[in-house]
């Protein structure tokens, strides 16, 4: 199997994480990770925040070009408002992939950490150093790099090339036709 | 004053209704109306429907040429999960605009009722009613067309240039002033 590079996004309206990893099969290399943060735009200004968000996530695959996404699935917040500007950031983040024709693949936070810590109970920490371990990385990073590189690893132990296939958005997926017609088979 | 060209954005996951009007001082005019719909995609595939509706609004925007945009500012529903989904396709809207360097301002659905009939309590009926009045048109639009029709409007009698200029994003902001400086002043 082709080496397959993981984009992992843990999304939030202030910061949102990132990580990249190169899968091959079982073994895991760290790409790059950090953080887009929106706080330069005005705190009202919401459309101006989703733009740098946008804008940011875009950077990103533009300069690591990865294969496909592993998004965090988001759950609703004990205030309503909270949960409608995660929504709209989180709305944002996955616009930003698919406008790239990137495959998405969305994990809870319990997968992620069952899938890195090996069980969902895991504390931020133990992920941030289960995240070095598995990468062999010289420190932990911080957490929403940690969350994202964490998001990668589920996706590339929940077998990649499997779910990259089966969840490759219809509108992708009609492209990938598109570009088969310009092949002879 | 020179004529301006409005888009009012009405956001929903399943549908978002688009209107846009030259207005012209007091005078409006009807330019097109419709509705961008995310259902080809399957209903699960939130990326997907993502895509649909930020590549339908970009359409829009590239076929009109609006000046700028109105969008209706959406209130947290009674169901979480349903807030979290339309908070989704909000952003989804909000980045379409936004990546197009539009200047976006928000309004709530009073504000829109309150500038078309003139009051906030009125029905869907009274808005596509007084729609089809105020922009001279044959026919009522239908609800989710007289719906952004409705914010376009708004935006309009919110005095509109004063508007596009204070809200503004910051980003769009740098682009203006990067602009001016190939003019001579």
């Amino acid at each position: 199997m082709a080496v397959l590079r993981i984009l992992g996004i843990d999304p939030g309206l202030a910061t949102t994480g990132f990580g990249l990893i190169d899968a091959d099969g079982q073994r895991l290399a760290y790409v790059a990770s950090g953080t887009v943060r929106t706080k330069e735009a005005a705190l009202g200004d919401l459309p101006g925040r989703l733009k740098i968000l946008f804008d940011g996530i875009r950077e990103v695959v533009d300069t690591y070009q990865p294969d496909c996404a592993s998004v965090e699935i988001v759950f609703v917040n004990v205030n309503p408002q909270s949960t409608l500007l995660l929504g709209q950031a989180r709305g944002a983040a996955l616009t930003a992939l698919v406008s790239k024709d990137l495959a998405v693949t969305e994990y809870t936070a319990l997968q992620m950490k069952k899938a890195v810590v090996g069980h969902g109970q895991a504390r931020k920490a133990q992920v941030q150093e289960m995240v070095k371990r598995l990468l062999n990385l010289a420190a932990a990073p911080p957490q929403d790099a940690a969350d994202a590189l964490g998001l990668a690893i589920a996706h590339a132990h929940a077998g990649a090339s499997m779910a990259a296939l089966g969840k490759v958005t219809e509108l992708t997926r009609r492209q990938h036709a598109h570009f088969r017609g310009g092949r002879v088979y």
